[in-house]
Formats: structure tokens, sequence, C-alpha cells
């Protein structure tokens, strides 16, 4: 039993790389989670011919199941529903059920609550939404765009159509999922599992060195299916492998975190920022940010919540910011320069005195392209980590890449340092 | 004349969606400025038959040009250059001068510079990204994999292999170019040019409009192709059209500007961050940041050179350290909430106060999803502005969208207001 999955994204303004695609990836991922194999995703542009083409290689692909997203709205260009009905072969029908919904959905935009008929342009458009090929399932909308689930027939496989805005097709999917035409697909997927391991300071060849011979030693390690990903300075370890496998991944696991046991910080995928808020658990945090200008509290302050323990920072870009608001004392800074341990020191001290926090990081590097200085390469970064009760603390890292990565980078380090001064390795 | 591409992304955790890919947008984009049709963007895993699927594909479509990305590197599941040989039927050779070139590369790594022998998996990988398709031409790395240039042939188009991380694929972009499997595709593009028009609060609908208004009264309206995306608040416009109809793009162009002449900040494209740099020439700026957590630091300070303007900035997310640091009032707070105008104005005074910035800019707001209060739903944002010599202004504006992009979404607005500060529609 098995079941594989094609993607069909759509959208000139994806094809043309305008806007960067995020449906793919997070259907791909979903898919996958339920043992639904993903074998193309494909992007096309709004034209019937190239989807019809798209829709003819899966299909001859021998998926299971086709997903496309996007082409749903109400304009000239929005072409799915029309191009796989031909595809399909099947008519399209006005559904009346459909077309009250969705002018259900338009009535309660204020500037429609209260006007008696819509706009013609409007009407039109409801109209258009509203065809649905004949035998097909509508899923309805949760933007004003119905999904449409098309069962498999002989010569072609089952095809799911969702809507563009990630935020509709994500709130669709569950309804999706429950459509005869999808969840036939599903019986068939394999009973997979999907486990994720996450690294620092780890490299892929490392890794794989240690992978060739977990493949020698861990009997059924076949089974497993290995993938690494590196990405911001982390290395994710996933592993996909049959339910009745699991024994095996427990083995390879257990390996990994003996021969990585200061690197693999996080043992169940969860990620450093969730691993971070929980570890900082009352206490609270500041941050002294020169290359980083920024980035490390944006970064904080992404997740909702943290303002119950990131008390702010300050980004002290230029040299009189260092002196004047966090109080390094300027002679500091001509005796060993801006980049240097005793500069990054004097911020997280001088964050932890004016914000009053419990712990304070700092960052201090020459992220590029200029800046390079004799001893001091581009990508040269020093931290600066402050704890109440704590001797401060001071490390420089090289890191590699152009500007924004060294900047990347520097942000990840700063996280990491704080995470390991509360929970060491 | 005309030439159209088809691209292939390859990569497992690509198609898995465990990252993200840039490759395929930034090649699309490429080729399209060079008047080369984007026909069909692919994805693909691991897996040398689907590849051999993608290829067949695509060539089929009729498409001159293949570009692979991704794939090249020394490990068992780089497949690409294999794959792709031999789909065309090309034996492989080992190309010596490119395995010295290589082996120049690796010994430059600090680890490897005194080794006289390179480990065996070291020589192994060396020898893997020396191979080359025979007849093919080889493109020297910008990391330590090579980019092939295949050219066409009777039943296949030409094709060009690039290697996947984005900044070595960029690297070796214009030398891919220069090939003469590609330089003989680019002579049979189209002769196009690109123009683009950034508006911000103008939203796709109102465009939409004039667009149609436009197609009704511009002679040769039919020769431009326009597409518009908006991201991050902004709008962005973006016109294709043979040279011989440029007086139509200008004739567009007058109308629109003439339109939205508040709305349309840059008329040739160039960003907000590019125009704003310029702007700020001499005078230097500070940031007082609640709800945008450091991202407006982080952006004004992720263009190389900012250090000449960018004094730095107070993140200010907890309110101890918007009276501790900045200086607000304690009662002002008390009396109309941290999310307040008369707050964010003192932000903004603080923030040039402490750093002595000539200009600084303010955000306090309810990124969500918790946090709102009655009258000041998830969304709701206030800025301050203060220059040198003016009085402060203050504004609120209503964002929409999860916490992600209300924080996108401020920072973008707080750099329009610097912005039109300094350079009045």
């Amino acid at each position: 039993m098995s079941a594989r999955a094609g993607i069909i994204v759509t959208g000139t303004e994806v094809l043309s790389g305008q806007i960067a695609d995020q449906n793919g990836p997070w259907v791909a991922a979903r898919l996958l989670e339920l043992g639904v194999d993903v074998a193309h995703t494909t992007i096309c542009g709004d034209r019937p011919r190239d989807l019809t083409a798209q829709l003819a290689f899966l299909a001859d692909q021998r998926v299971d199941l086709i997903v496309t997203t996007g082409g749903l709205g109400p304009t000239a260009d929005d072409l799915t529903v029309e191009t796989v009905a031909a595809f399909c072969g099947l008519p399209l029908r006005a559904d009346d059920v459909l077309a009250q919904q969705i002018e259900a959905i338009i009535r309660s935009w204020r500037r429609y609550a209260e006007v008696d008929e819509l706009p013609d342009a409007l009407a039109a458009a409801i109209a258009k939404q509203a065809l649905v090929p004949d035998g097909a399932l509508p899923i309805a909308p949760t933007g004003t765009a119905p999904g449409i689930a098309i069962a498999a027939a002989a010569d072609r496989p089952a095809i799911l159509i969702l809507p563009g805005p990630p935020r509709e097709l994500q709130a669709m999917w569950p309804a999706a999922l429950a459509t005869p035409a999808v969840a036939g697909v599903l019986a068939r997927a394999d009973d997979v599992e999907h486990r994720q391991l996450r690294a620092f300071g780890l490299s892929e060849p490392d890794l794989a060195t240690t992978l060739r011979r977990a493949e020698q030693e861990l009997p059924g390690f076949g089974a497993l299916e290995v993938t690494t990903c590196m990405r911001g300075g982390e290395l994710d370890i996933s592993t996909r492998f049959p339910h009745a496998d699991e024994q095996t991944y427990l083995d390879l696991k257990a390996l990994l975190r003996q021969q990585y046991s200061t690197e693999i910080f996080s043992p169940d995928g969860t990620t450093l920022d969730d691993l971070l808020a929980a570890a900082l658990a009352g206490a609270t945090i500041a941050t002294a940010e020169s290359c980083t200008g920024g980035m490390v509290a944006a970064r904080l302050t992404d997740r909702a919540g943290s303002s119950s323990y990131v008390l702010g920072g300050i980004v002290s870009y230029a040299n009189s910011v260092k002196t004047d608001v966090l109080g390094v004392p300027a002679a500091l800074i001509d005796e060993h320069g801006a980049v240097s341990e005793p500069v990054a020191a004097a911020m997280a001290d001088g964050a932890r005195a004016v914000t009053g926090a419990d712990i304070a990081i700092s960052t201090s590097g020459i992220a590029g392209p200029g800046g390079a200085v004799p001893g001091k390469p581009v990508g040269t970064v020093c931290f600066g980590l402050a704890v109440a009760g704590r001797a401060t603390t001071t490390i420089t890292r090289w890191l590699p890449g152009d500007r924004a990565l060294v900047r990347t980078l520097a942000t990840t380090v700063a996280l990491h340092l704080v995470y390991r001064a509360l929970v060491p390795a």
C-alpha cells in the first residue's frame, strides 16, 4: 500500500519569481506527514495550455492525487477550475447553493452589507466562483473561493483544487482531507512516522560519515529515510520510517545523541526559539547589538508571549551609542576596537545595567562587505553573555558568507549561547 | 524569434517543504529580464527516475533551455550530472583540469592547507565533482561544484546545470550566460524591456480599475504585459514590453503617476531601502521600537554602508525600558496606554535625545495574537516621527494579518514615514 501525489502551484507571479510560493512546501509537508509520497511539484503560469501539460505529466507519472493551488479568483486569469474540468472531460455546472454561500460572505463585508443589488462585476465574479465540474464536490470557501475535490477515474488521479492565499488554503485543509476523493487516497497511504533532530555546530559531511557507520552497524537501517538540511547554521536531521521500524529509529537516535551530545540540542525537533522560550521561564533578557542591528531582539520578540521575558535591547550600531547608552568606556573601544571581546562584554553588562534584565547577550562584528581590519576579517563576530550572579563570558566566531548570512548566523549563534547558558549540554 | 525555458529545482529537502527554494524564482526572474519566457518550473526529489521524467517533460514541451539547480555536491544523493548525462546519452569523463581546480579550492581552506594527502573521502568527492558529460562545457566552480553547459541537440534543448547554494549559483550566472550553449538561446530571446513601479497605500483592485481604463484609452496598450504583486504592504507594478513599444509604456507610466501621485514612491523600481538610504545622506537616524522588536533597525542596517547614517536604536519592549532608557513619562503610559500616539511621540523624542540622531522613528502596537483592548484591536500600531527642527508627528494604522504580518507591515510603514518626511510626495 502506498500513495503518491503531485502538486501544481499556479500563478504567473510565482512562476516569474515575483513572489515566493508558500503553498507547495506546506502541502508537501502535510502530505508527507500523512504518509503520502510527494513525487513532483510543478509551478505553472496562468496559461491553460501549460496547466493542462502539467496535469497530463502528473497523470502520466501515475500519481494517485494531484493537488493544485491558486487560480480560483474572480478575474479572467483565474483559470484553474475551467482547465481542470476540461482536462477531466467534465462540463461545468453552476452551483446555486455555493453561489448563495459566496454572496453571503461578500455581504458580510462592511461595504456591501446594506446594498440591495451587488454591482454587476461582483455578481459575475460570484457566478464564476460558483462553477463546479459536474460530479465534483465543492469544499466550503474559507475566503470567497470554494475548493473542489474530484474523484479518481480510470485514466486520471484524484484532483484536489485549493485556493492560493495561504491562510485560505490552510483553513480549508481539514475539510479537503475529509472529502471522499482525498480520503480514498489517504486510505492507501503508508503508515509512516516522521521524526526530527536539530543540531548546531555539526556539518553535513561529519554527519554523513556517522550515518555510513550506522548503516553498517544498525540492523534494519535501510528502513529509515534520513534527510539532512543545513539552514541558518543549524543542521536538521529528518527521518521517515514505517511505524513498525520505530526501534531502529530509536537506535539511530541513541547513536547520534551519544556521538553528538553537545551538538544535538533538540532531540525531538523542537525549535531553538521554543526551547529558549521555555528555558527563559521566569527570567528576563535584553540585547546589545551592533552587527546584527536588531535581528536578535526581533527574533526573540517574534514569538507570541515573548513580552513575559524580553525586556528589550539597545542597537548600538555607532560607537557613540555604545558609550552613551550602554556605558562602554570609550578607552576600551580605543584600545581593543569595537569588534573585540572586551567591548562585547561591556555591551552585555551595559544592556543588563540599563534594562535591569537577568540575562543580556551582545554582538559586535564585521558583517561586511567592508570593514575588515588586519586580524579581523569579514565574518568576525564577538559575543558577550552577561548572566546575573555569574562572570560575564565572551567568545569570537568567524562566520562564513555575505553580509546577510553573517548577520543571520550571528543571530543564531547568539541565541544558542543564551540557550546553552541556561541548559548546558 | 523567441525562446522558452524550463527550470528544474532538485533536492528532497525542497520538494518535501523543509526548505524554501530561492533558486527557481531567482533564475526565472533573470531569464525573464533577458527576454526568455519561462514556461515551467518543476521541483524534484533526489531520485534519478523523477529527474529523468521532468527532463523528458520539458523536452517534450519544446523549451529551448532547461536550467537545473542543485544536486552537484559530493554525496551519493547528488545525482544531477549523472542523470542529465544519461538523459542526453553522453558518457561521463573525468576532467583533470577541473579536478585540480577543485583541489586547489579545498586546499585553500585552513584545515587542508598543510596536509600532503587529502583524506580518501575528500579525494573521492573531488573525483566525483570533476566528472563532466562528454562534449559538455564545465563552468568554473564558485564553491566546490562546477556548473555544466550542454549544447542543444536535435531531440533535446540546451541544458544548463547549476549548483544549489544560492550564492554559488548567483556567482556563476555571468559565466553561465557566456557559454555557447546558453548564449545561443539568448540570441533567439525577445527584445523585451522590463520596467517597474512601486506604490505604497494602493490596492490591487484599485489599480485593476485604472488599468482597465488605460486599456480603453491608450492605443497599443495590448503590447504591454502588466503584472502586479502585493508584498509587505507595497504594490509592485511590473511591465514587460517589446522595445518598440516604449512610448506606450511611458504613456501608461504618466497616467499612473498622475492618478497615484502620492502612492507611487518609486517610478523606476528602486527599492524603498535604496531610496531611503539616498534620502538620508548626511543625516543620522535612530529607532525606538516596541511591537516591531528590532525589525526596523535590522532592516535599516541590512544595507552595506548603513553605518554612515544609522546610529542605532532602543527596543523598548517592556514599559520599564520605555521609561528608564527612553525617558517616556510613566504617567503618559498610565494615561494613554503604551499603544498610543502620545507614547509613540515620546519614544521617538527619547530615541533622538539618547542617541543624538537627527531623525527618530518609533513603533508601538499590538501585534497579536493577544493584547487587544477595547478600541485597540490586534493590528493597531502607533508611529512617532521626530525630526530635528520640526514638531514631532504621530499616526496610527490598523494593519491586517497575523503577528508576523503585522510586524512586517509596521516595519514597512515606519520606513515609508521616514522617507516621506525627507522626500514629500
